[in-house]
């Protein structure tokens, strides 16, 4: 699997560690990269990650024959109309966003239908770091990928996404856009959510310099997340609200039974529950986990 | 400052680490341990930790002028109840479990009032391991020790009680029972129950096991309080259960909150709480925690 010409819309961690491992892999010819940032941009051509670069999604997909789409969630709908009337016959168009119900809907406002040639994809990988100065040829070195094909999805286009991610040295997972969804909001967005929803609780109490004060390595370690980027968190939410609202309602009536539980000092239903999920986490997690890094 | 005799009752990592560190800073003559497990007492006196063991409570504290106790919260009042009319007269009794009000009600359930040698306290210090052969001398090197006196409390117990933590290289605080169980509460019990019960949630979804297969490194890292050991945690929240209901009640409010602004897709208010969580963290969390590592 070749590609001739392979076209980033954002060159940031996910877009730049994907242009490295494919030129590792000589499994693409030029990279063309496309953000609004220039010294970012310039550091790509710099560091080899891209060949050249311009501040135009029209001009960036104009002859790829493979674009991909790592921007915002929330800019995804204005980069399909930017590049609607641009896109080569034969060109394929995937992504790197954590939501894909609303992907695939920005691609239908834009052009009306869903594009045979998408083939809508979330690397499960990334660091805390970003920008391409952070990205890495291995990034994604036996990661999962998930791809969410829908009916529209061309064989063709798909096998050629799933090609793609294996010379980048990925385990390839095809789901349903409905599941992915879901598995992503139980899985991260509910997680960020908690880190988030506990630290602004915290700040908003009289007296939080106090209170952050005796919290211990413990809380750094579960708060960490609430570091991260809060426009993108936004646009997470927004874009997977259905999915994440109804984990978030499951989650709390569950935490409302908890409380309960504590308040009327049941011990024995404590320790159930508390056992329950160190097993959980201890088999499944651990050893999940361990297998793919 | 020297004590003369210290009676440990559990010699583990909290009990283990306060040995060694009186020994290091030459503040302690004689070291008895107590426990249950022979071997890990027979192992606390040959890493030199203790001078010498017993598993009678009773006969631990004869003669003994401090008493610490690292036993967990639900075992207190019987370890109170064990060593009734054997405290020497000038002993002083301090402990290092996680809520105070249960510890200053047990030994008022069992010596009829609040001793006034007793001086409840609560270092904020750990790690993940646990035993004697995990203590280490600097563990409470900068960290913090809460010591919650009440009214009852002996100035002079007071004050032998912060000078062996202060010989520990440790910064000790004096704080209300009530106010230190709700900054704990707030900073530890509260983020243990979300990691519990985010595991124990997915764990009782259907397709669980392919939900953990798609978690990434994130979720490792705020679960991973969720594999503390589940019996010390449902002592904490029996003992500790007033003051964490009230905060559990409050964070899911809150949430209860969250979830309609995800619903409802309002970008403008995610925003602002993830923008503001973000800013609390940076400020305060990381700046807080790394001037005392």
């Amino acid at each position: 699997m070749t590609i001739r010409r392979l076209a980033i819309i954002g060159v940031g961690l996910i877009g730049g560690s994907l242009a490295r491992a494919l030129r590792a892999a000589d499994a693409v010819e030029e990279i063309v990269g496309c953000g609004r940032g220039r010294d970012n941009l310039q550091r790509a051509v710099e560091l080899g990650v891209i060949d050249r670069y311009t501040h135009d999604v029209a001009e960036a997909v104009s002859g790829a024959d493979m674009v991909f789409l790592a921007v915002p969630l929330g800019a995804m709908r204005e980069t399909f109309a930017a590049m609607q009337g641009h896109l080569a016959a034969d060109a394929v168009v995937t992504d790197g966003g954590s939501s894909k119900y609303s992907v695939i809907e920005d691609c239908r406002a834009v052009f009306g239908e869903v594009l045979p040639n998408l083939v809508a994809g979330h690397p499960i990988a990334g660091t805390e770091n970003s920008g391409v100065e952070a990205s890495f040829a291995e990034l994604y070195q036996n990661r999962r990928i998930i791809l969410t094909p829908t009916e529209a999805t061309s064989p063709d286009a798909l096998a050629r996404v799933q090609a793609m991610w294996q010379a980048c040295g990925a385990e390839v997972t095809l789901m349903s856009v409905e599941h992915h969804d879901e598995v992503l909001a139980a899985t991260s967005h509910l997680p960020h959510m908690l880190a988030f929803g506990l630290v602004d609780t915290l700040a908003r109490m009289k007296e939080n310099d106090e209170i952050f004060r005796y919290a211990a390595g413990g809380f750094r370690d579960f708060t960490r997340i609430a570091s991260s980027n809060p426009v993108m968190w936004r646009d997470v939410c927004v874009a997977n609200r259905r999915a994440l609202g109804k984990m978030m309602n499951h989650y709390l009536g569950e935490m409302q039974e908890l409380a309960e539980t504590i308040e009327r000092g049941d011990g024995d239903a404590l320790l159930e529950i508390f056992s329950r999920a160190k097993r959980a986490r201890d088999r499944y997690i651990d050893g999940v986990l361990d297998s793919t890094e």
